[in-house]
């Protein structure tokens, strides 16, 4: 590349925008995905149904401990497509880039986003790159759409859940978000709190393969915690949840930033993590298979659905108290994906 | 909505976020989607092969005469669909919204969304929305991915132009370009200037049927324009390309504050045209089909496949010379799309 930053005419659609892409994105997309610079990649079209999905990503700073913006937007859109109990096979890649922004931060952010579709078993296939004039964005903006293959005839789904599900998690909450908080507001903490974000679909693959119908919702807690979308779930499936605060998995790290800063780490943003709706009978069996693989080594079962309800989400507390929980009230933490 | 603009916490994910999906977004989009708000959209998979394209738009401005930034996305990842041949099947939207963004303003571009769905029989099944300070991004970004079907066996590609195939465009060159300039630097022109930003999935339908194998290659000619469009398909078809700059549509308005400006329409976007390279002797037929075609009055054949080499393309200039065609060097026209 001539220039160490991006112009404008990386944007062109011209010349420059043939060098970006011949020199940097084609070079470290490539070993994954098919570049015939045609308008759109053609793939095979797997057999039964389809999931597709769609994320945008404006996480500030755009590196932060543990990752950064282009590993999130790969799990992100993977972990979307899991929890509807699909297989990731294809993704697409739109960058919005800021005028001036370093080169190199350009390649990293694409080398870690080739290394996370490596991991998760998924090809980066199309992609799209517009630029445009500094201050009309900040430094960089990823679109990540994904398409997967149902490969059975489950409905997993955030209306599935039942009266009597356990609820399980695959480990600590709140570790995105106080990771991409810490960084951006320059946190001095005794110890670096990283972010949790991760691909689920292996995971996932194995809960879906083990418990078939005994599983019954799958969703990733992002924005908004796993407080929200508890509700959310409580909400499409018309039921009462019940948690126990006891059993919430929490970094000690984080619960005492959370505490400092006064946050409720159920409210916190997740990227590595998801919670599952199955049948009492498989509860045992989900937390095995989750402990045993490397993203679920803190694996609870946090709370269960105890009534037809419309809607309520209610919290034991260690104190022996009832919390009724509701949404994210207001923007807590903006920019956190 | 209670709150006249877009504040952060409508991107939240929390109870604003929803405020903002169950009064303005699903309400407008629903008519064409489904919205059981999971993280993916279920689809039944067609048969044969898929088509998978992604675009982001950063159009300044986002309103301009002819259309605004919503159809313009919905258009343009149809488009690229359909050069692939393909059928639109589903197509997700990605947001990323300015604080402060008069929600009128986004209501207007969501129902032109809509409109264009509905007119291009695609569905909108999935979205994501996002939303970034004041200051952080320019009003409205917005991400549209496609997924259409390929009902046929043809290869339709920029490697497949073939010497002999004459190359047809559907009309007036350079007229989205135009109207988004004249409308940001508020040029005063006798008459508007017009985007031809339209959905070409009808025309390509019936193109690829009637033409069968003699159809090679479809390419919508937008950042960079015909010429650098142009010169792509040269370098991936390892052919020499002749034009004739006589036979180039150019309506005069546009063609005289090209002029005034110092642009050359054949490096101007258009956004809803295609380029199409078939047989010499189908050329009449998909001329026909072209004119018949509301988006096609104005069809003309404009040049012909003269050579196998390595990615030239010509001009036969009115005057009688030869001028050699290069991609677009630079910004022309930033954030024309």
């Amino acid at each position: 590349m001539k220039s160490d930053v991006i112009l404008l005419g990386h944007g062109s659609g011209g010349k420059l925008s043939h060098q970006l892409l011949d020199e940097l994105i084609v070079p470290i997309l490539s070993g994954i995905g098919q570049h015939d610079q045609n308008d759109a990649a053609i793939l095979a079209s797997p057999n039964g149904r389809l999931a597709f999905t769609t994320d945008s990503y404006v996480v500030d700073p755009i590196f932060f401990p543990g990752g950064n913006i282009g590993d999130l937007a790969i799990h992100g859109t993977v972990n979307d497509l899991a929890m509807a109990g699909a297989t990731p096979i294809a993704i697409s890649v739109g960058l919005i880039i800021e005028e001036g922004l370093p080169i190199a931060d350009l390649k990293l952010v694409l080398e870690t986003m080739r290394d996370a579709a490596v991991q998760a078993q998924v090809r980066i296939v199309t992609g799209d790159t517009k630029v445009v004039p500094h201050g009309k964005a900040d430094k960089l903006f990823i679109n990540t759409s994904g398409i997967g293959a149902i490969k059975h005839d489950l409905e997993i789904s955030g209306s599935n859940a039942q009266v009597g599900d356990k609820i399980l998690i695959n480990g600590n909450i709140g570790d995105h978000g106080m990771a991409v908080l810490a960084s951006r507001e320059g946190l001095e903490l005794e110890s670096a709190i990283r972010t949790d974000s991760a691909p689920l679909n292996g995971m996932v693959e194995t809960l879906v393969s083990e418990l078939g119908s005994q599983l019954h919702t799958l969703r990733d807690p992002t924005r908004g915690g796993v407080a929200t979308t508890l509700k959310e779930i409580a909400l499409q499936s018309e039921v009462e949840i019940t948690l126990e605060e006891t059993a919430l998995p929490i970094d000690p790290a984080v619960g005492g930033a959370c505490g400092i800063l006064g946050l409720d780490p159920l409210f916190v943003a997740n990227e590595g993590k998801l919670l599952a709706f199955v049948a009492a009978d498989a509860a045992d069996r989900a937390l095995a298979i989750m402990q045993c693989h490397p993203y679920g080594t803190a694996a609870a079962v946090i709370g269960e659905v105890t009534a037809t309800a419309a809607g309520k989400v209610r919290l034991h507390t260690a104190i022996g108290g009832l919390r009724a929980i509701e949404m994210l009230a207001g923007e807590q933490l903006p920019r956190i994906c």
